[in-house]
């Protein structure tokens, strides 16, 4: 399947796996690219040594890489260490993408920018980002609460009545062929997938919350600042992250003063609860999304049953697709 | 465009208007099913002889009508009443729909019910529901929290799981072909419209609010409670209405408490404002979709619109719809 985005990127579908933090590793990032997409490695909060080690087990393969952009303001140099590994793509998300642009363009890098305000992505468009990223809160992890269905045409108009050449992706609930589609029938040119690649066998999650986290559905998720609060994580107040619910999330969620008087204790129950995995306490950041992916795969076959699906999409379903 | 929604209905296209309550009257319901939708008159919370009123408007034209499932609750007659005009369809939302099933089926009256979890989906399948709209917090007006993008398709691999004769529509967000064509590529039969209709000519909304309110894209919605308290409408708990943000709606957010103290007065103060349009108070009942609503249409011009995009949407486009 060809659209700009897969011709921009020499991709085989339009299909962008989301630059996770501590979750996409450069195992991941490869295996996608080498099936197709376009992996990137996420660089998150930025450890220098982690994102290289991560660059050095994707070798040969070309993959991108995302930061939170307001943890590239308290650590510049990161860029341009990602830069020299002649990333396929920088992945920019949270925060003013503007201090980061001139260094990437000058080292040849396509810049994507993922936002979830249409005021934000007005003012990606305005500094002539490569792809701008329309993310909705229906996804995983950080970002606000713009749904992705009325998100990404908004943004699509807003490319089009500029004559802009920019791409559009969309991200947010989306982790199937159905998702694709729909991503390019709201007027994108292809689509960022997280949760599905965070049950992959490829990302570095504790394999003991995955089975439990898919026996859930997108009912089970909520956006919160709880995981934030108690890993001491200083996220500005319009970003919450999506989670899968646990009752130590319902035991705080609403009451963020409450966790943060009492935050030593519950930080040191936070901390064992990583270790034991205990679900009663952890809550994966995962997207709605969730309710779609019934199992653990490789990247590979991840990729492959998109293709699949997205070829089969086009030629079946006649009631769906009405060709009439 | 023919799905099986269209067929099952006898409709030109998988369109169905929501029966928004004090809004959609039978003018609105009738224009759209005369172009070729499934018009519905907005019963809400059931004042007997406005839906009589409406049902007399919509006159020949086969209309549906929509009730807030709790209110039917209050006052059991008026399904009896709506049932005696033999409507298209009963459409059902919030609050279970099993006490209104035996009596619709009775009289040969299809039964869509509009659900906002996964949880409630799973009930309305149970009970053997006709149509069954899974409602995104995208929408306007009262809905709960999950998005669009992925509670549409977890529905559609229930339906399918079960085997299910059941139809799927999607609703929140989607205002224009696109995301009708997104709905069905999400695996729904069609989809739902709310806030293109309220701008609609023939909606009963206040002229001049309108113009004001197209002015604003989806940044400026939020979900809220406040203009129901403000109102002295007591919905359950887990309902919210998603509204045009106004600064009396900025001012209370969050602090309901403090709004049910000053009560009266804070009453009187919207009331003032309903009689003379203020803006700086009113916050209209649209979704997010509302950035993707550019002008006053009449129903027919809004029909049209989506038909004619449908049927362009599957002809060209090319690079989105990847036909290599």
């Amino acid at each position: 399947m060809r659209t700009r985005l897969t011709e921009r990127f020499g991709l085989s579908l339009p299909v962008i796996q989301a630059p996770m933090a501590f979750v996409a590793g450069g195992a991941l990032a490869a295996a996608v690219s080498r099936a197709g997409g376009l992996g990137l490695i996420g660089g998150g909060y930025g450890d220098a040594a982690w994102i290289e080690a991560q660059f050095d087990i994707a070798g040969d393969v070309p993959v991108g890489c995302g930061f939170i952009s307001f943890a590239l303001q308290e650590r510049p140099l990161l860029l341009d260490q990602a830069l020299a590994r002649q990333p396929k793509a920088l992945f920019l998300s949270f925060a003013d993408p503007a201090p980061w642009l001139g260094r990437a363009r000058a080292a040849g890098v396509p810049v994507i920018s993922q936002v979830q305000t249409f005021r934000d992505a007005c003012h990606a468009l305005d500094l002539g980002v490569d792809v701008v990223v329309a993310q909705g809160g229906d996804a995983g992890g950080h970002g606000q609460s713009r749904g992705t269905m009325a998100f990404v045409p908004e943004v699509a108009d807003e490319i089009a009545r500029r004559g802009s050449t920019t791409l559009l992706c969309a991200a947010g609930g989306i982790a199937d062929a159905r998702g694709v589609l729909a991503a390019l029938a709201l007027g994108a040119d292809g689509a960022v997938i997280g949760t599905r690649f965070w049950a992959a066998q490829e990302a570095l999650v504790d394999q003991r919350l995955v089975g439990p986290t898919l026996a859930h559905g997108g009912d089970d998720t909520l956006r919160t600042r709880v995981v934030d609060t108690v890993r001491r994580i200083d996220w500005p107040g319009r970003y919450s992250g999506r989670v899968l619910r646990s009752a130590f999330v319902e035991r705080w969620h609403g009451d963020e003063a409450g966790l943060q008087q009492d935050l030593p204790a519950q930080e040191q129950r936070w901390q064992a609860a990583v270790a034991e995995a205990d679900m009663s306490v952890l809550a994966p950041f995962v997207g709605e999304a969730i309710g779609l992916v019934q199992a653990r795969q490789s990247a590979a076959e991840v990729i492959a049953s998109i293709g699949a699906d997205l070829q089969r999409g086009f030629r079946h379903a006649p009631d769906a697709a009405g060709d009439s």
